[in-house]
């Protein structure tokens, strides 16, 4: 793909590369490259084109889109393959059709809109178009069925990371939330296909608010975006491809020991339910008790009021506090 | 369904029944009785009709359709919704497809013939037409994903008892196989999907050599059916309503504790591994040890050499000489 080649390299310079440089790079001829830039530039990229110097990337517009996903993605597998839709009903939906079909670990399916985005158990899920980032990641690892529930954890800590990295102090509340300022700002929905030892495949679907300004009444006091935590427009495809780096790194770690005790440290850095009231919904009766972290498994520690220790997993707890005075 | 309840009616009398009997027990005319058993008689049911006595069932033909296995089903839930098919690709992909569908918990496909059956990991598995018994149950259990392992041996003590009753002296190979004189007479394939922490659907598809006399050279060694070693011809429908039984007194034991605490003495004694070798793949190393049994959550536990036991599941273990010389 071309286009993205030739957006990388001017992303990556930084500086004017002269049309020369550009076709003996791709072997295309001079006219072909002044198709693709303008192209580019009619898709709302500024590029600069100085008699002498050559052509310059002034800014990109926040698309996401195949070309521009694919200039800033600098992992190895992690959304290599990928499937890009200007509007879908929902990525978890698509990313598995694509795994029944075949698709490899590492497939990304990507959308500008959801029409029936899903959050757990069913629960609908807003997903308005055109300003925030909704995708699905599609993995095969060979671990038991029982152990994919840490995954979600996996990409918890890699949004969390990429996140920070714009400068926003984001924390994670367990097992699957990013939040800041003490408000949600990203949901992620893992699932899998299983035989009762073996995992066909395992999606992990996230919906982060980007751009959104609005939320409705109903959960205005619980949700928010990184648009307004920050105060400036975030490039989605650049957080995208943050996010797919950080995720492919702490997947590797992940895949060598099939735990979490390597990522441990990282995760309960960001944890923000560390000290606080859980309520456990226990099959053997309801406590309620004090989180203290996280173990290998990513099952939450749990103090119960005569100090003993229980680890519990995700669908039997119910955490509180977390939203509003974090 | 009519039929079917006429038939439940004559089986369970044993005896002959009026046909005023019959007319109204079901509130219908003796001119619909006589069309019913004219039709069951034209489907290969020997029905006896005397003067002034009645109906009397003498034999049933081994059909493997809807009013056969509804008249034998004495289940509360397990099969109550039937799928039947004359032929189908698999029975699993088929209870898939119902349970996206929102089919109930105890939805039974069954099927005469599978065009393309499966084992574990895609393996192929043969489905010849007419003779033997291919089921899928679906269900919804409230347990964890890494729970749903324990199915496969909830179902395999259900078909391995049913077996019994027939006068077999049937064993379990764990996790899922039923063996009959060292030979494989019955495969266990369970499937889930799932979030991490929250299951959608399980289906238990089984296949049961039952009424089979020839096997292909590569599996003649390995495999045989339940005619073969009892020597006479097997009704399916009744083995089917026999197992959906065992079945489901076993799953309402399961789901009391969501383990195997309560089943695992039933499973023990007709474990065939007990204290016999097998080759643990485990990512840490393989070893060879002795199987001394399986645990509450179905795993099996493996005596290394230097008398530790280990407690492994079903992916990483390779079981050898069951099959020959048990």
């Amino acid at each position: 793909m071309k286009k993205a080649e030739i957006l990388k390299l001017l992303r990556e310079s930084g500086d004017y590369l002269s049309g020369q440089e550009l076709c003996g790079r791709f072997g295309v001829s001079r006219t072909a490259v002044w198709k693709i830039i303008t192209s580019l530039k009619e898709e709302g990229y500024e590029i600069e084109a100085v008699q002498n110097k050559g052509y310059r990337l002034k800014a990109s517009p926040d698309l996401l889109e195949e070309g521009e996903i694919v200039s800033r993605l600098g992992t190895s597998r992690m959304g290599k393959n990928l499937i890009c839709l200007p509007s879908t009903g929902s990525t978890n939906v698509d990313a598995k059709k694509a795994a029944e079909e075949g698709a490899p670990e590492g497939t990304l399916v990507v959308t500008d809109c959801q029409k029936t985005g899903r959050g757990r158990r069913g629960r609908a899920w807003e997903s308005p178009a055109g300003c925030n980032l909704y995708f699905t990641l599609l993995l095969r690892p060979s671990c038991r069925p029982g152990q994919a529930s840490m995954l979600t954890l996996v990409m918890a800590l890699a949004a969390a990371g990429a996140v920070r990295e714009l400068g926003l102090d984001a924390g994670i509340k367990w097992p699957n939330d990013i939040v800041l300022s003490g408000k949600k700002v990203c949901g992620i929905l893992t699932e899998m296909s299983a035989e009762t030892d073996y995992i066909h495949y395992v999606v992990i679907g996230t919906g982060i608010n980007v751009n959104q300004e609005k939320f409705p009444e109903e959960i205005e006091k619980t949700a928010t975006s990184l648009k307004r935590e920050k105060g400036e427009q975030i490039a989605r495809a650049a957080l995208l491809a943050s996010i797919m780096a950080h995720f492919e790194r702490a997947y590797e770690t992940f895949c060598a020991s099939w735990d979490l005790r390597t990522l441990l440290p990282a995760y309960q850095e960001l944890l923000l339910n560390k000290d606080r009231p859980v309520r456990v919904l226990d099959p053997g009766g309801a406590f309620e008790g004090v989180a203290r972290g996280i173990n290998d498994s990513g099952e939450l520690l749990v103090e119960r009021p005569d100090g003993t220790l229980e680890a519990v997993y995700a669908g039997e707890v119910s955490v509180r506090g977390i939203y509003g005075y974090v």
